[in-house]
């Protein structure tokens, strides 16, 4: 896609100065930005890039005096970071917008239902009686198993997979290799020492405006659902266990664990690499910091908790500093037993003189 | 599949009581389940929920005298929980023999070898001289790589792949996007500062019973074979890695790690995001608690381990107590320090005085 | 593929003793080699088992006295370790080369590119105006978005997913299920507690001798790239989020995670579940041991860290000896604070004795 300063400043509101045909087709750092990209200022501290940038439109303050002469094509508005956000997402949607129809060959089920505006792309496949919603994008080489519903504006990337029965809300957007709806983990030892398979027959429920990294798993409930509420945000190679709850607007960053039962609040935010032990309840606001290990429920909200079994972030700190001067203290004990031992001895010599 | 209640109640061999015509599609608990559904009441605690439950049909016990009217049809058998679990795996079975035969597109190598009662998705490709025994069920999107082997019973989920030369055992179950036979991660280090790669020409054998989450990943030997042992059970997001043998019936939990040629035991249980090092064994009946670092081979046999680096459970759990403690312990320290520093000076000013 | 023993000794300049039609079309280890199967004797303890291998051809060396007859063919060179080594490789080439031509059905869009010599296998998808060197490898399954570059000799394993804009080099190896340029994870907060995406416009640029292992993901910058520079290695599960830099030659071992924006130096190896947190930098040379937590920068090249929080190994080596041993630590407290209490007691009495 190919935008010209005029249409860019339309967009944006903004006032242009200099050549207003100068085009752009991506987007780039001022200071490393190439010919054809759009850059923008919004921090003082970058000026001098702005007057040997090689970008073709540069969006500035409309406050900013100009020290010297300027290649690029500007862009004048009140606060160029936003403009230029806003530029962004403008893109996002228009790329998305454009994906259409359905590529050859895919498999649909004669029993799937699709709404209107969708894209399915080659090699994906749609189960039987599945619902796609409106303006879905399915990406190619997705896999969405029996009787489960896509609502409305989501976007599932290449490679997905969903297993039967689950749901999946409006504007959800999951990222490529993610898993839904795998079996959770229950097997029933036996006496003989070997583990009986416990049929995994819930489902999934991923609430609207979720957004899921690459190469995820979150598992299907043994019986009942497996729930990520409205806003949450999930980052890559995350492991959701059966019957887990996570609340509305938690994000949770890569590679962390939650175990079974688990029930996580709502605005939790949970570090990677960290892990949550199994049937435990999260209090809201809650911060777990990166690789910790959370063994026991935290019952005050906006608790904030770090270390492997997790405590109190403060407390850990200021136990973790001493942890690495345990050599240190263990000295101090060494020399208060050498003077101890010296007074014993003193006062030893003492009792046998009198 | 929808049952009516006299055809569960000749599953389970119960008694019905109310209408044998009423229908179940689906099983849900007793607390929130939905019309429609099949339930079951086995913890006395739960009794209250049978009165005003909207499950269709509920299992009961054939002791429990009623307090109430109840709207659902009732089956009553002498262990409710038994009777539901076993209707689940009856479930499940049934579910799974309905797939049958060959979705198109699909790609089946012309040299590849098919059993009796196959099921193979679309877009599933099955490589040269392979072998799929009866009964086997390849969802779509599975790759099969040349001379690989599956056996009877088998299931393959959405997205498997399984490198060349690599052998299935019988009721095998792989979950979705798991990785079987990717290259082991050897690279000889040369003067220049770079890695030259160590070809992988090994394979991965994985035995009878075996079940893999989703999106693991097992690597291929080095010469020889990676090996997972009859009835072991792997949960998602688990790294397995060169040469490594995992012993019967032992149990790996999510995002767990096993580093090159170690040798773990026989009913061992590995927690979630644990990390065992390479080249060490681990005796039979281990218990390696979450997120612990495994350094050192584990020679007795039913040890329990925590920490990173891992050491045995209960002094650990003591260490990691007064961890907490710090800073009460060196607190303690310099109030011994300050009263000795007291008794120090006392002593020498009475020298003084002599 | 099937070898003769004379076919293998021209390879390696070897001398055959025994049946130079001898047949091998497999490698195996002296100790468990079978029929049909070539293995080397490099190591003299492992000679007994050349008296009694049913490996059909051992490469051995050329000083090698027999002390009893050998069934097997045998080829003598000077190093026998590396002339099987050079085989392997040799092999692996063969069977790489052997991947010829397109598999039907895939999906390749009207305006890629592609080079000579390449294979691409059934369900790959190549992207609008992507572009495919010369005897690339593109395994079935394999994602490619739109404006892609994939260099010379590069090979993609089943269902590797690689999103749009992203650049890889050549002689790059990426395992099956991994996902190069998914969406960074960018979202800022709201004041209603709800996150809005961050667009993330940037790619991924592998350069060349990069391998990468299964089910790995590696994000796409927001502006700008992401980059992993030749010679780098990385294994399975690993997690590099978006603007990360990871220098030449270095090595990251399986389900270690990179946070964003940090910059990994040249030659610097991380052990695996380690992970290290966002914005910082690592020096050249540097060690991070397993499950390390690295919170800041590591400005001394060659540095070794441990723990989590990671600091200087060494230190943090005796600190966690110390912290096993804190049980211990406490009783000489105790007894210290037995010993002093006696002493001021004494002091007290003698001082109303006066």
């Amino acid at each position: 896609m190919m935008f010209t300063a005029s249409q860019i400043a339309v967009l944006i509101k903004g006032q242009i100065e200099g050549n207003p045909e100068s085009l752009a087709n991506s987007f780039g750092r001022i200071e490393e930005a190439q010919q054809g990209q759009l850059a923008f200022l919004a921090n003082p501290k970058y000026e001098e890039y702005l007057y040997i940038t090689n970008a073709s439109v540069v969006i500035i303050s409309d406050k900013l005096e100009l020290k010297q002469p300027v290649a690029s094509t500007l862009i004048r508005v009140p606060d160029p970071y936003s403009a230029f956000a806003s530029l962004l997402h403008y893109y996002q949607e228009l790329k998305t917008q454009q994906l259409q129809g359905v590529e050859e060959p895919c498999f649909i089920s004669p029993t799937a239902k699709k709404g209107e505006n969708v894209f399915i792309g080659a090699f994906a496949y749609i189960g039987e009686v599945s619902e796609i919603g409106n303006n879905v994008k399915i990406f190619p080489g997705v896999y969405i198993g029996n009787n489960v519903k896509i609502g409305d504006n989501s976007l599932l990337h290449p490679g997905v997979k969903i297993y039967h029965d689950c749901i999946i809300g409006k504007n959800v957007t999951i990222h490529a290799g993610t898993v839904i709806g795998g079996d959770g983990f229950g097997f029933a030892p036996q006496p003989d020492g070997s583990f009986k398979k416990v049929p995994q027959i819930g489902n999934v429920i991923i609430e609207e405006n979720v957004e899921i990294g690459s190469n995820a798993t979150i598992d299907r409930a043994t019986i009942g659902s497996t729930i990520i509420r409205a806003g949450a945000k999930l980052d890559n190679l995350i492991q959701i266990a059966h019957n887990v709850e996570v609340g509305t607007n938690t994000v949770i960053a890569a590679q962390a664990g939650v175990s079974g039962s688990t029930k996580i609040g709502n605005n939790v935010m949970i570090g990677g690499q960290a892990g949550v032990v199994g049937h435990i309840q999260i209090a809201d606001y809650s911060k777990i910091n990166a690789q910790s290990g959370v063994s026991k429920s935290i019952k005050i909200p906006k608790s904030a908790v770090t270390g492997s079994p997790a405590f109190d972030y403060t407390s850990a700190l200021r136990s973790q500093a001493l942890s690495r001067n345990l050599p240190e203290m263990e000295k101090r004990i060494t020399e208060l037993e050498n003077q101890l031992k010296l007074l014993l001895e003193e006062r030893l010599n003492a009792a046998h003189l009198h």
